[in-house]
């Protein structure tokens, strides 16, 4: 991939049209609002883009996809937005697998896929890239590509919390909400409304909430029961796994989600000291120092206590 | 009271020494941020300055108050951060009621009380405003200022959630971090750390949620019983009232605290439409139109159904 600064991937897309805009699958906040914050921006000076997605985009983001009227063309010209590989294509999206002109991406773990690019694995979300892309092209961001960026860069940093968050995070976001985005909307429905049936499954998962190794490890259970009895969609869950690690003295936070057939998905996160990746290899897993997943097959109980074996070892291995 | 400009402010306590700052009972992040990164940035241009409270500072801001040298000496200045009414002084604060020379402060309604005073009711955090006076005086704020006013900045808007963050409130965040404020460490200490018991005692609290009207409105209990079966702190209750109100489809949202013989004291939330503190209202309370509160003196039935007639009777109004 030949690397661009931003001025050159901005006039690269300048000189194009009939432009498609990939977003990975399960897409989250950052790959809708650069998606559709892009091609908002594109057709703003003449263009037609559209934004392309495999799986169906969450119903969280239908203030942004709502009001976009969709176009057909003949595709010319093919960007991704925060995609770090196309194996996280899917459906349609991935048809353009292999023909991707430009990719616009913070992960610093980018494949180099695209023919050209531009990557900054530093930034905490790729809608702050997105926008200085847009902002070359387009000095005056209107209100609704203001929003669809703005919500990139909250979802991205759990609305400023994370450590990715720096000084230029905020003044991203501060400059967006001069453009007009409403940050107490956005924030409102992204982080403070959950359904009735989310709330149902997050109290049946906090019934299944243990202890281990005197409260150095924490497991919650999302059994096809609690999924079931509470009406809770899959998508529901995401954020379940960032529950027991959040407890005082908590240094290993488990959580188990059952699939069919004896299939156990485990997500472990850890603090700082122990190393979640190390834990879940045992499995044949693998992730983040601070974030990582793998799946056993077993029955249920056995599953739990194979896992909670590794936790313990990790535990003496660090102490 | 006298209005002074931010400079002017800044320039009376460079003219002044052993300065008392003070802040308001069961003091939140942004009273002990305000109060400690003023005493801090008062010592480090040689004056003797010590923050004073009536109430014991919550654990959470450990990491400000640790690092604390406490001083003795004759007060012969006293300031008050974020502080609305006299009203609001505990203890020793109290004692100085009558004596405050100057306000430094960002609630609409703030009474007056000081000889002289900055007053902004439209900045998010008074953390804001104090970082704009110690600029005056100190340009190069440290990594413990910064980290006292940053506290303040996210905790007064729920981090960056609230309504009343502004372009200028990321900004200043920007600014603080700059200076060195932690803003991982920080968030994650408030806003993603959970004891055992306070997360033992969300999950009764849960059990105890009851909808009405509907869906339209949802009522939470704190029993006396939950607070003794959880061993949570009284201060850990403080964000069960969002709860209820984030509920999808939720108009009003009430919290229930039992206290002491037959007294239950009422947290009403509300969206746009309904007003939360006429509902308080029909029972000597009150607040603001989105978030208010009221006290019944009756057994536990009959003040959730007084209460549920009058949230029912706002929902018809309001029809």
């Amino acid at each position: 991939m030949r690397e661009l600064t931003i001025e050159q991937a901005a006039s690269l897309l300048k000189n194009k049209d009939n432009i498609i805009v990939l977003m990975h699958k399960s897409p989250d906040g950052d790959a809708v609002g650069c998606a559709y914050g892009l091609s908002l921006a594109l057709r703003a000076i003449g263009k037609k883009a559209e934004p392309l997605c495999g799986d169906e985009i969450p119903k969280d983001y239908d203030f942004i996809t709502n009001i976009f009227e969709h176009q057909e063309f003949e595709p010319e010209f093919v960007v991704s937005v925060d995609l770090a590989t196309t194996a996280l294509l899917s459906g349609k999206a991935a048809e353009f697998s292999e023909k991707i002109d430009l990719c616009i991406d913070h992960h610093a773990s980018n494949t180099g896929y695209a023919k050209e690019g531009y990557v900054d694995g530093k930034i905490a979300s790729c809608a702050e890239i997105v926008m200085e892309v847009i902002k070359c092209f387009l000095p005056d961001i209107t209100k609704e590509i203001a929003d669809a960026l703005f919500t990139g860069i909250c979802t991205d940093t759990g609305c400023f919390k994370y450590a990715s968050v720096s000084p230029s995070t905020h003044r991203a976001a501060a400059e967006l909400m001069e453009y007009g985005a409403d940050s107490k909307y956005i924030c409102r429905r992204i982080f403070d409304t959950k359904s009735k049936e989310k709330l149902a499954m997050e109290r049946m998962i906090l019934d299944t909430l243990i202890y281990d190794s005197d409260g150095k490890i924490a497991l919650v259970c999302i059994t096809k029961e609690i999924m079931e009895k509470s009406g809770a969609l899959q998508g529901d869950t995401d954020g379940i796994a960032a529950i027991p690690r959040q407890i005082e003295g908590v240094k290993i936070g488990v959580t188990l989600k059952e699939k069919e057939n004896g299939e156990y998905r485990f997500s472990v996160r850890t603090g700082d000291e122990i190393d979640a990746s190390s834990i879940c290899k045992n499995f044949g897993g693998g992730g983040h120092r601070a974030a990582a997943g793998c799946t056993i097959f077993a029955d249920f109980e056995t599953a739990k206590e194979k896992m909670l074996i590794a936790c313990r070892q990790a535990l003496e291995e660090n102490a």
